[in-house]
């Protein structure tokens, strides 16, 4: 399936997997490239692969930089139906988007040891009831730019419902690239109430060879996650790698639909930040679990990718390039000015700080937004997509005077 | 690359000033570049000016589409006492950076219409109680470069002491340019005890047009350290402008050295950062101050910059770039896919949010280090530059026992 | 047995509970009476029956006057196994303590209408293994007393370990009088892992009237146990009355060993008590769980018990006589000499307060003690009661270095 | 003016003081009587000591066992202005009150060797501008029963105006008892701005001999406050004891007028309870400040005071009687059942302890109510007072739609 690339087949994603490796992903470009001025926020589309170009590769570069062995293509919600459906004013198409977001992607890919993956997620289409035929036909779109890209594997992520996700891996596996399928769910399953065990199980069968979660929740809760997911395969008698991208946030307080129902979602959530010594301890949590495919989602930066590469440098012999410009669990600081601050420069002072907020009139913990724990799941998903701007702006208005 | 310069002048930061606008800055390098994996905590030496050019203006980009008007040069403690005594061993020159990081801030200045801010910072040879002579001499060799490179206007930033500001003042006055000056203080006044009035009139008759306060302290705490700089430079009947440079994070329990003392510092600062609604009420605060130059420091990224930027867009006329990618107070939430996030998109939601930290183990508020509080600055200030290298790992040892 | 009460006996518990009355119960006078000076935290034993009469009348009267149907007599720990093992100095029997207990119970119970109900807890006899023989002859002398003193039923409570309450039941049954049946144990079960439901089974079949939980964990932990002991019950055939009395502090975080093992018990627990306005909502909580005995236990003071009897007055047709002195939902602040003040006269106001607690280095939850929950609980009992005065002090001593 | 009691005259407050005696005050009745049903909050009024002299005794036996030697007579508000205007539908006049109160104080006192203390508070006569005849006459009744009773010595305690104490403390000096001056103000100073150096020497001029704050504030910022009222007086040359009887509760987050500004007055303060180590702080930082006459008020239960004594034993070589029931700084729990509790038997544990809430979703700080911030002091004080029925239920309903 890759005429040209035999040397990139033979470290493919798969055979490092098998040989024991770990490969770190990268983290969320969404979130990243909010911050930086470059995406908006509400859409969350990602036409600054076009429009942007610099400000992705930068941030592919960083990644990269600090451990990253899997470039993503900047491809988030790129499906044609959806840059639609949210006032896509620029006429970009989704080709030109997947195709931009290739080419970025490859680039800087090159300029390391890492892979390249094309990524797609949960549709409009689906949410909006669409046949499973139609479904399938949005994914081809993207897919087809990734195989004209000859990216190195395909990832289905961020997918809320283990029906799309199948379907998804069903288009996928067409392709005869690598497949890895993530769902964005917690412990207590997909949206229509699929165990993680389950769901991963419906997933290999479908074909993908590597299940896991991403998004929506932080690390330690998407670990757990993931643990059931291997229960499950395992029971089944079944084999799987397992992938993890989580949250760089902290949400001990979410419901079943994760991070979007807390009301800090999405523009407060700054003091729920992981720590680098957070992502110590996911990253060595998630290694004991058997996880091999380590990454971020939403609110990662280099930096947080970079401590995990630092925490399992042991197991992989070798520090990433990032590390350069950082002494592990705080070294540099021996060179601080103040010497109080030099004492700070070893592990037991970060692995035990318990960091303040500076936030005295904040509570710790949020009451998930009630609407979308009482009112059933499914009449919100009919409700969401009604598609008709008018419809949108109606639906709007109600939520309003909740 | 500017030889006669004069149309910047027409529009040169005291034009601006006087004329009454609002001058935006841009936010802190060394944090975000660390984060990126480009600078080192411990050291915060900006070898990267050289080193990653191609982040360094990527950086600069951001801030500038942000809605800075100012593109300060990354050479933050780039003067050649600092850089050895850091263990510098890359074997750049002072000179180098400091070129390198011009060049940097004019390309990406000349993108819009910023103006460049050469900066020279505290030194450790005056900590290290060199003489008047050596420090200025220290200063005039960054400034030979600035002034080679023709910035637009000079900055001294982050002094913790007064008397050596007013020697960065005095030697930035020889060369003809409009002087800012900028002190790391806190309400309580400068490490010597000087109030931030005294601290305020010592600049302005040393020459300063402009007096502020940056780093150290969260925007409130600073905005305050201000009012009583205007307070003081009034009642000695003198005039200037007002500049203020925060850090994006929250410190309510902090001393007089403000965030150094902290625990958190510098690695764990997260549940500190400033959201940007937080950023709305800073700049407002600042504004009607009578602050005309608002900017950030450390801990300060693009959005938070954009927020100022959006905030003071009535009285500016104009919003900057990056709003182009984000709705005012939100209101990108209504194209969100979950209609309890389109409810989110209103002014008075984000206004009233108290956001949780996710941590329920830990406290809203720490204890600053005590070694600092309780040991004499002036017995620190001698330690801390105790200079050769088996005195800072004396040093170390010693506090690594406490 | 109780030739001249037979009005009592009309009115029985058993009597009041059948006709689907809400019987309500006291507070818990070990802490009350802790705080007040009167009892030893530690050995936590009652001697202040016979040395302090009046305190513990006085606190039997407060009680009363909120609204409680019955006087628990204060007999909390009065087996003699417990009196001796912990150091009674005083050499009282348990049998001087019962009686005085019995007699300060009947005389505030005829005060009012209340029942009195005779206690008896968990014995260290149990838990250094002694045979189920030597446990009952410990209950049985405390229960001589009982019926000597003429009680109008019997509760056997505080017992982690299912099977020692069934062979206090037992002892109980044997004396014709009514029996309640209360474990302080959380929805993970007794400390050998039955579950609350089998829990309730087993002592419902060991003839328990009403069964139930106390002590451990706060209010909506035990209503959420109590639940589950219900449906144990109802899926087994049988029938009973439901009884609950938590504690009166926050504990979501605490293990399945309740709030011992918070790091504040005993002595730091002030931040977590309950407002007036938490035991409207426990009380309410309870009653749609369909548990009809509510009372409270350690923490709980005379206040808490009449917000339990001002939330159900409605139900129950009457307040409590306490109520004289307070207004529902702070109607008496109307007469409060601050306007602002008057404005919190009003029930949506304390409903939706979330209160500070003024302590800011503080965390909002804890860690639970790591000794109880690493090591095997059956391993710590057995060390626990090591029962020589020489082996406890060993004990001691090692987890002095932990 | 004491013919029967020469003996106690012979060891009066100003004899110990002036010995260097460390004179241990009382907690606070009005709370701690509202938690067992005995007082009305919103009125505060003390016809419980009619009502219910049996509550009223065992409260102050509690503090008397804990180590008060001040029995002060509970007549708080019991002034006759007040008592009419807050709705006294018991038709009790003062002098019943006042009269009741000195006996049941004076009954206890001598049960151990406590002195009794008359207090007089603030009247709504001078909040309602009456002439300083009128409110003059007013404390003049309740005077006159403490001398018909004999008290000890008198208080004027809970003054917002020190214009009022003074008034209070001239009409004292008429009867030849010892005076002690107590306002319930912070470290800005009375309600009128007269700083707390400024309100000690004029209540000293008046003739206080003993001079403080009670109430409104926390531990350490009450003696903080008493610590200026030192400076004050030693600055005006001239002499006088100390007195500090703070709250209970930690209140770092008000405003000038104290507690009753939280929002979590007086319902929702359970989170704010200072812990009995807390008290040992505070015990230590008032005697450290040269105060001697160390109590408490609304909040303190017996077992704080009995911490005060504890702290103060090797200062006064004794403990008091309820450390009986008590081991120093935990202590006791050596005899518990669990060893990881008995590991917590020792100072260094409890001393730095940071207790959690137990309650994720609160803040640690809140925001003082905003009305009576913004409002004029004067302006509320006018209001407060209409007198009239109907006037104050305007009032209530304007501050209702607030």
């Amino acid at each position: 399936c890759n005429p040209q690339g035999q040397t990139i087949d033979l470290t493919g994603i798969l055979e490092r997997l098998n040989a024991g490796e770990v490969v770190i992903g990268d983290g969320g470009f969404v979130f990243a490239l909010e911050k930086r001025g470059y995406v908006k926020a509400g859409p969350w589309t990602p036409e600054a692969s076009v429009q942007y170009p610099d400000a992705v590769r930068q941030l592919h570069r960083e990644f990269l930089r600090a451990g990253s062995n899997v470039m993503q293509t900047f491809t988030f919600y790129a499906s044609d139906d959806k840059l639609e459906n949210r006032g896509n004013n620029l006429k970009l198409t989704g080709a030109q988007i997947n195709e931009a977001a290739c080419d970025l992607a490859r680039e800087v890919a090159n300029e390391g040891d890492a892979l390249v993956a094309g990524g797609v997620s949960q549709t409009p289409s689906y949410l909006s009831c669409k046949s499973k035929a139609d479904v399938k036909a949005i994914f081809r779109k993207q897919l087809d730019v990734f195989i004209k890209k000859n990216v190195d594997f395909l990832i289905a992520e961020y997918f809320e419902h283990v029906e799309e996700a199948v379907w998804a891996v069903e288009v996928m596996k067409e392709t005869g690239k690598p497949v890895a399928a993530s769902l964005c769910i917690g412990p207590k399953g997909d949206m229509h109430g699929v165990s993680p065990g389950e769901c991963a199980v419906r997933l290999v069968k479908a074909g993908a060879q590597i299940v896991g979660v991403n998004c929506h929740f932080d690390p330690m809760t998407c670990v757990e996650t993931v643990k059931q997911m291997k229960v499950g395969v395992e029971k089944a008698g079944l084999k799987a790698h397992y992938m993890v991208q989580p949250l760089a946030y902290h949400t001990p307080d979410c419901n079943c639909q994760g991070f979007i129902d807390l009301p800090e979602f999405p523009f407060g959530l700054e003091p729920r930040i992981l720590t680098r010594w957070d992502m110590h301890k996911y990253a060595r949590e998630a290694y004991n679990a058997g996880i091999r495919f380590i990454g971020g989602c939403c609110g990662f930066e280099a930096y947080h990718i970079r401590a995990i590469a630092e925490e399992l440098a042991p197991e992989r012999g070798f520090l990433p390039s990032a590390s350069e410009k950082h002494g592990s669990w705080g070294a540099g600081l021996e060179m601080h000015t103040k010497p109080w601050v030099r004492a700070r420069a070893r592990r037991d002072y970060w692995e035990n700080l318990k960091p303040a907020s500076g936030r005295p009139q904040c509570p710790s913990m949020s009451v998930p937004d009630s609407w979308g724990v009482t009112k059933g799941h499914a009449d919100l998903m009919q409700q969401k997509e009604a598609t008709s701007k008018e419809e949108l702006e109606q639906l709007f208005d109600k939520s309003k005077t909740h």
